[in-house]
């Protein structure tokens, strides 16, 4: 995953698009391709969506976490142990149900 | 990061929610959890953001990528290859320009 | 305002658009349009997004309008009403600051 | 509309809070309703949402279009003309099909 954080930050400053990439702007990127992924699921189910435009799907998954990536870095913190800390939280706050 | 997917799971089997996390449901959960993320830049700067609710932001991007994963799992795709593939798509979309 | 709605439904059943026009579907739409309409506004301030792209700003909020519409409808509620009452309840809820 | 959206900026100077509601900020907001919005909807179908969460939906909904009001007001432009012009340039895109 550092490699591919690395591998964005090339593309970036390949094309001198670093300077506005703020956390802020980021958060804007992030919300905005995560309703281009749900955009492929509007009027329509979830089998029907993937048998159509499974690639689509794929495509606008992958721009979710490149920003997601480039987030992170920009917040100094990793995605993977952000992850676990906050599944630690969320098992606190919904403890399992006993059977 | 598969071993992280195996743990978000669990998770969910352990408390019975497995039923309706179906890909359309999950990109709605995505942008829901993005713009959570995002509420917390609103109305101030990246700078004032981080500086004050820093633990809330690295909360809610680890809830963007907890619910990401478990849809790249849904569809069976790897994140990192998506991502990488995309990237490759972007560098013939955006050439990098001549100096 | 009610004409408007009535010309959306016309519009909507002159196309066979109707049958999948239900509340939840609706609210994703809102949420995608909202989504367009700040993507005029991405890697940029708000002047120079006014500046360079008015008319699709524009069209923008007017497609958040024609869904809110058609949402407020199958609801079975009023707008206006609905926010008078919203902005009663945020009077109580936020009172004004002593001067 | 144009009584409501004078309530609305009342409300908001009363409360000095206009400083910062530009177009930018505001489309945000939006955007932020509109989640919170269909928040209402998540895991469950329109017709269980409605039957247990109607205020907070038609609540969700007015949030929306008062900020969409301000933005509208930001901007100089009206919700209902603006809609209409759309209207017509949907239909342009989408013509009645043949029967």
């Amino acid at each position: 995953m550092n490699d591919l954080i690395k591998e964005i930050q090339q593309f970036r400053d390949d094309r001198g698009w670093g300077g506005n990439h703020d956390a802020r702007s980021l958060a804007i990127s992030i919300s905005l391709e995560a309703s281009e992924l749900l955009e492929c699921f509007q009027w329509r189910s979830a089998e029907d969506s993937i048998a159509h435009d499974k690639q689509a799907i794929v495509d606008e998954m992958a721009d979710v976490f490149i920003y997601l990536l480039q987030f992170s870095d920009v917040l100094g913190e990793d995605l993977i142990e952000a992850a676990r800390a906050k599944m630690e939280k969320n098992a606190l706050k919904y403890p399992i149900p006993a059977k």
